[in-house]
């Protein structure tokens, strides 16, 4: 996915994160209207400048004083993001997480269009989920291939974690993004976020004893 | 929660989230044995110098050669991140999500030490999950406040989040830890960590995308 791509593709990680939340300020149904940098600044809680120099490493998309078109912002920040299109994906592992991911507000309907759910478990496989089959683990690297699936959501137990993660990428699959609660290897060529729940825990925790210290 | 609290309290959250990160390569039965910067390093995606300059941030734990020894550098970096202790919890909204974390290894037996579960729903309400019994909703301010607790999780749906965000910080909560997909305003004695899950999908496009840009 290349189209459109604009000069952003020198955009850190940093930024991109700053630029996912913007979006959050935007109501979807904002189509009409204007938003400040100072709204956006305030409600992520970074400085005005900032938000500024991130905008504007989108192109030309408002004028000092005015505010940015908040349609015309929010198209720029999805397109940057490579989320103007859907992306398919396969969800690993079919627990009380997976459950969650699929119920959660966004993960189906604005981005993963998920096209299999895969279990190891035989009680699992065979049950629908959120409208999924849940289909055997032997039948993952076949699927992928076959169906050129580009990402792949991993909510196994730690303990199956690499292996599926080496079945996916072996399958051609082009980024991860891990719930799993260990670090994965992967190949360079394959893109890998993950999301490790006590990670985020001792991160609150040293925000509040800092807080307090 | 000062007790030991090292120089580290000019910490950076970057700098806490590595450390979290480098906490994850050492096993927990590490007692004997040493690590070095490189390993750290290569785990996690950062530079030998990296690993090395926050390392030395925590006091003397190496020398150069030799490698940290890994019980004291985990002992240590668990010290800095306040997690050498357990943090009292209360979660809020009993969905799929929250039986999710429930059973996520380390939440409990690591951490969070969670006092009590709250839902609006009635039929949830009086249900055992995890060991715990589901109280409703009304009770939650009373609770917090007659047992002191310290960390929310709030995993109810949007649209309520700052409701219970409200309710939780007016009961004197120190710290919350949000996965409902919206950007919460909590007063600023209040540390927040918010856990947007279709924020992670939309990194994880951004970065696919560019590798292949």
């Amino acid at each position: 996915m290349t189209r459109g791509r604009p000069p952003a593709s020198g955009l850190s990680t940093a930024a991109a994160f700053r630029l996912s939340q913007y979006l959050r300020c935007i109501p979807a149904n904002a189509d009409a209207g204007t938003i400040s940098s100072s709204i956006l600044a305030d409600f992520v809680g970074v400085s005005d400048a900032q938000v500024r120099r991130d905008i504007a490493a989108l192109g030309h998309l408002g004028q000092r004083g005015v505010g940015y078109d908040a349609a015309t912002l929010r198209d720029a920040i999805r397109r940057t993001l490579g989320i103007d299109r859907k992306w398919t994906a396969v969800l690993v592992g079919v627990g009380n997480l997976a459950r969650a991911l699929l119920r959660y507000r966004g993960f189906q309907t604005q981005g993963f269009d998920i096209v299999a759910l895969f279990d190891s478990d035989v009680t699992k496989v065979g049950q629908t989920v959120e409208g999924h089959t849940v289909l055997p683990h032997e039948q993952m690297a076949a699927r992928v291939q076959a169906l050129k699936v580009e990402l792949g959501v991993i909510t196994v137990p730690a303990e199956a974690a690499q292996s599926v993660a080496d079945v996916l990428c072996g399958a051609g699959i082009k980024g991860l993004l891990n719930f799993a609660p260990m670090l994965l290897r992967v190949p360079s060529k394959v893109s890998l976020v993950s999301v490790d729940l006590s990670v985020q825990f001792e991160q609150l925790a040293f925000l509040v004893g800092t807080a307090r210290s």
